[in-house]
């Protein structure tokens, strides 16, 4: 176990090892800009949108004993939490009076709205009766809740700022493990999540019941347990991942989020079990779902019904749920099979899902948000009453806000994601300009990534023993070059999987690493069957897209038609944050006037109001 | 005003009037097979299935006066109400005991369950408390089941075997007037359909005040009316059909079967008040609905999510919502169409969706049904709970029976869309073997249609007059000839439009009409990027697909390529009930194996198992 570890800390060993959090710190470029804002814009906006919400008048509520009116949906509790896991990580980055001192208010009032036995659920507290405890297994997330608040108070225990929320978790996971399980009673939760949380509490603890815990909750999935006690909310055990027996999946279906965090939770269980088979299993759905159900930009559910996956190949640009909890629920997973294995098809998956289906879920001003992330918009599209519709523009907030809470978690931790250590060395699988602080390893990491390919490391400090750095080569990345101090070095670097470097490093030694930023048309595959006869712009880990507000006035996004090429690459260091943008040839329609056409970064569309886009566009 | 009119019956004058109801019987051919089998086969059903579903305990308690057990979605009243109307026409095309005991006893249910006050809802008088009525506009569709009761019991008058549901009808109608209009209570219904219903009563009784409801009802909506009654079944105005007046809309949005009921009611009241300009503004939704958001089916609703229509050109064909109701809507809204103008673009469209989109909605066998009618099914889409899910094939049922029951109701009334009369003559708009005996009039159609172009009248009876005939040639009829006795006559034969022949007909009189059926390529609309490279077939009126079981084993329907042709057309008079099957050059996939593949009627599709199909073939 590491020291003061971050959101994911195997007890069991696994092939690669996180780093603790805060050896690494991203320290310029686009992620740095992103950590700041999430810090002085977004996670303040959270805590006046979930006030205006009624959510800690829930738990004021709850401590009082007083019945009677709730606010928001069953799982409010869950967005609170989620925004204090935020608040934590933050405080480990860069500690101050206010992310404390919300904090401790906060905390303490879910403290004290704890029943006598442990039960936390602000929603059966004030408006349940006697003996309604988990009478709705299927939707009232009283199970996914205490998930949420599991991981927030891991969260506040390592970073030690721990407000006693620890205590609260855990005396709620024991009034859960009293509850539910083998001579007990049978049931799981509707929204999966508290599987993962359970894992890490066991990590964090020790306490072998939560683990026994996380492993019933897994495994009591798809025998009909939910469908005997469905209530009628929502139709079918498909979307409460209950259909089929976590080990008999082949490709995640039903839910979204439900799916992707059982599996990430199942991919938890088995790296602390060793259970091998399993793991091989998780293994093959992760590859089917990437295979025949993911979005080019890393997201995932293509319907919007039900919130759920399409059957393989079913992959609508324009009605493309895409939700941005899919897309951290994505790299949760990811990041456990990378750990696992050590396989680096995982972190190019980070990659992606990161720059191209959670961050697009965000403004770049930080209080604007998506929840649904499509990869078109017509021009006529009209103005709709639900806000997650795209054609009404980013949306201050949801009344299901668990997008917003998710984002600012993920980013005040996002540097847990991008390093980690072995027996034999470190692995550097995200490129940012960083610090990366090792026990005795002290490195620097200047780049223009993801702008410009080129990435130099400067050794500041080494321990005397040889030891291995490993830098991700993307899977597009052909063609990359590695020196150490200036010679060619490092194993011929393979796109998709990693280069390494053995040595004895010393102070002063640089690695260089030139990752190629060419620009690329990426075509479709072949049974995809709503973007055939297009092609998608891609440059780096980067997916681009047309916005409207960039043609010429004569190409209207729902009419162009692109040319082969040639692609040429723009800076634009003024636009949108400073972007690359891409020129490239075209037609106004498929029989119109030729003309150039502009390319930008799919996650920096809709900060200039909103209008048509596309990812996918049609070939002359 | 004709006699024993038949659904539809204008009192205003009309540029087309409908025949009597029963002066058209369909004599042989494909619809007299299918007008067979919904009379032995489905509505015998009906009865089953819906005393299942405890359709008719409900009127028993109601009447009985009893609190307690409802059975059935809040709509399960509406559901025996079509069936009725089902009864009532098919009685008027031959009487039967079974029919008219069925007729008696459960009308009898009915009357009996009326309240004192004409009040008739038996959800709310078996489940709801004193003073509950109407207490949930937007879903409760109390407005709605008084609409279907209405529309069952003018087919029980018109038909001349009232058991009584008019009087029923006209108190239910009477209390809604002393409820809701200018002075006394403001709303609408959640869901459209009883403006239809109450111009056809005043059509039927002359009653002024059924008139000026359905006026209310019609315009009173687009004004936040149910916005502000909303208990949050389902959000939003456009759902409820009710987010813009009904003379502003421009195209249809939301529910499909919601907004082209409600159409298809503005369209009776614009005809009844002589409103030009409504009429204009329904003529303009119409035509932007047909050219932005129609299936080449003639299927309505392109999303799941709320069973609406999408945005303009959104039209993906595998998730297809295309109801059946939303069709049998839009044979009714047409209809009135064609009636207020004569043009033969709406009589085209009636016929297209006859075959492409009502007719697939029901097995060959007549005891299995399609809710929704998607243009593509991919092999391995798995079994869903969903019983609207095509994947798990044709189903006996739905818990929302709608689509069987309106399927029964046009099936049992199909001859009163196939011909009108004017001041001028007669009208031939639907071709089938069929007598038309109107007046003085008595003409044969002798046919092979929709697989033989070659369409023979013979004048059994004429008056004295000279008087016109009128035949639509079909916008797909390029070159298509009539004679007269042999002789060339007529005008020249436009597609799209009628030609007629002007004379003094005599007994014995022959004319013949030759529509071409070439098989045809059609090319998608450049606008609809969810079928791009794309071709479909389609012959005479017909839409074709191909199915997976009639392909070779090698090329799977999710990865065919079709060439341009030559398409060769093959008569089949001995598979699914008699078709001309089409052969087409095609490839295993894009870059397989040549090889011929086979497209059948995609009406009859999902009649042999349930498997791969697709309308739209991505070509070579």
């Amino acid at each position: 176990m590491t020291e003061r570890p971050g959101p994911v800390d195997p007890a069991a060993p696994t092939v690669l090892r996180p780093l603790p959090f805060g050896d690494t710190s991203i320290t310029g470029g686009l992620w740095a800009e992103r950590q700041r804002v999430n810090r002085e814009v977004t996670i303040p906006m959270g805590a006046t949108q979930l006030e205006a919400a009624g959510s800690f008048e829930n738990f004021k509520a709850a401590a009082a004993g007083s019945h009677g009116e709730y606010h928001g949906p069953v799982y409010q509790d869950g967005e609170v939490y989620k925004w204090l896991e935020a608040l934590a990580w933050e405080r480990a980055r860069a500690d101050d009076p206010q992310l404390a001192a919300w904090q401790q208010e906060v905390t303490g009032l879910i403290r004290a709205a704890q029943d006598a036995d442990g039960y936390l659920n602000t929603f059966e507290q004030v408006t349940g009766e006697p003996g309604d405890r988990f009478g709705d297994l299927p939707f009232n997330h009283e199970i996914f809740n205490v998930g949420a608040m599991t991981q927030a108070a891991i969260a506040q225990a390592r970073t030690g700022h721990d407000d006693g929320l620890i205590t609260t978790a855990r005396r709620a996971v024991a009034q859960l493990g009293e509850t539910f399980g083998p001579g007990r009673r049978d049931g799981v939760c509707g929204h999966p999540l508290i599987e993962m949380a359970l894992t890490e509490l066991y990590r964090l603890t020790g306490d072998p019941d939560a683990l026994a815990l996380a492993g019933y909750f897994t495994d009591a999935r798809g025998h009909g347990i939910l469908a005997a006690q469905h209530t009628g909310r929502f139709d079918g055990s498909t979307y409460y991942s209950d259909r089929i027996p976590v080990r008999e999946t082949t490709v995640p279906e039903g839910h979204a989020v439900r799916a992707v965090y059982l599996a990430a939770g199942a991919t938890d269980l088995a790296i602390e079990t060793g259970d091998a088979e399993l793991l091989t299993a998780l293994r093959g759905q992760w590859q089917a779902m990437t295979d025949t159900k993911m979005y080019l930009t890393g997201g995932l559910g293509a319907r919007w019904e039900g919130e759920s996956f399409g059957d393989p190949f079913e992959l609508p640009p324009d009605r493309a749920y895409a939700e941005t909890c899919a897309a951290v629920a994505s790299v949760q997973w990811a990041w456990r099979l990378l750990l696992a294995t050590g396989e680096a098809r995982y972190a190019d998956l980070i990659e992606r899902t990161l720059y191209n289906a959670v961050l697009p879920g965000v403004s770049l001003s930080g209080d604007r948000f998506f929840y649904v992330n499509p990869l078109q918009l017509r021009g006529d599209a009209p103005l709709a009453e639900d806000p997650r519709v795209v054609s009404n523009g980013r949306q201050p907030w949801f009344g299901t806000s668990c997008c917003p809470t998710n984002l600012m978690r993920t980013l005040a931790s996002l540097t847990h994601y991008f390093t980690t250590s072995s027996a034999d060395g470190l692995q550097i699988h995200q490129y940012a300009p960083m610090r990366v602080r090792a026990g005795a390893i002290d490195l620097d990491l200047a780049t223009g990534y993801p702008w410009d390919g080129a990435v130099q490391l400067e050794v500041r400090a080494s321990g005397d023993v040889p030891w291995t750095l490993a830098l991700r080569i993307p899977a597009w990345a052909t063609g990359a070059e590695l020196t150490v101090n200036g010679q060619p070095a490092g194993e011929r670097a393979e796109p998709g999987s990693y280069t390494s470097i053995r040595r004895s490093w010393r102070r002063g030694d640089v690695v260089t690493l030139t990752l190629p930023m060419a620009t690329r048309l990426t075509p479709p595959h072949e049974r995809i069957d709503a973007v055939r006869g297009c092609a998608a712009i891609e440059r780096g880990p980067l997916v681009y897209c047309v916005e409207q507000t960039d043609q010429p006035p004569a190409a209207l996004v729902d009419e162009i038609r692109i040319d082969k090429g040639p692609l040429t690459a723009v800076d634009q260091p003024g636009r949108l944050g400073g972007i690359t943008a891409v020129n490239i040839p075209g037609r106004a329609s498929a029989g119109g006037a030729a003309g150039a056409l502009r390319a930008t970064p799919y996650y920096a569309w809709a900060n200039r109001g909103i209008g048509a886009m596309r990812v996918w566009i049609p070939r002359v």
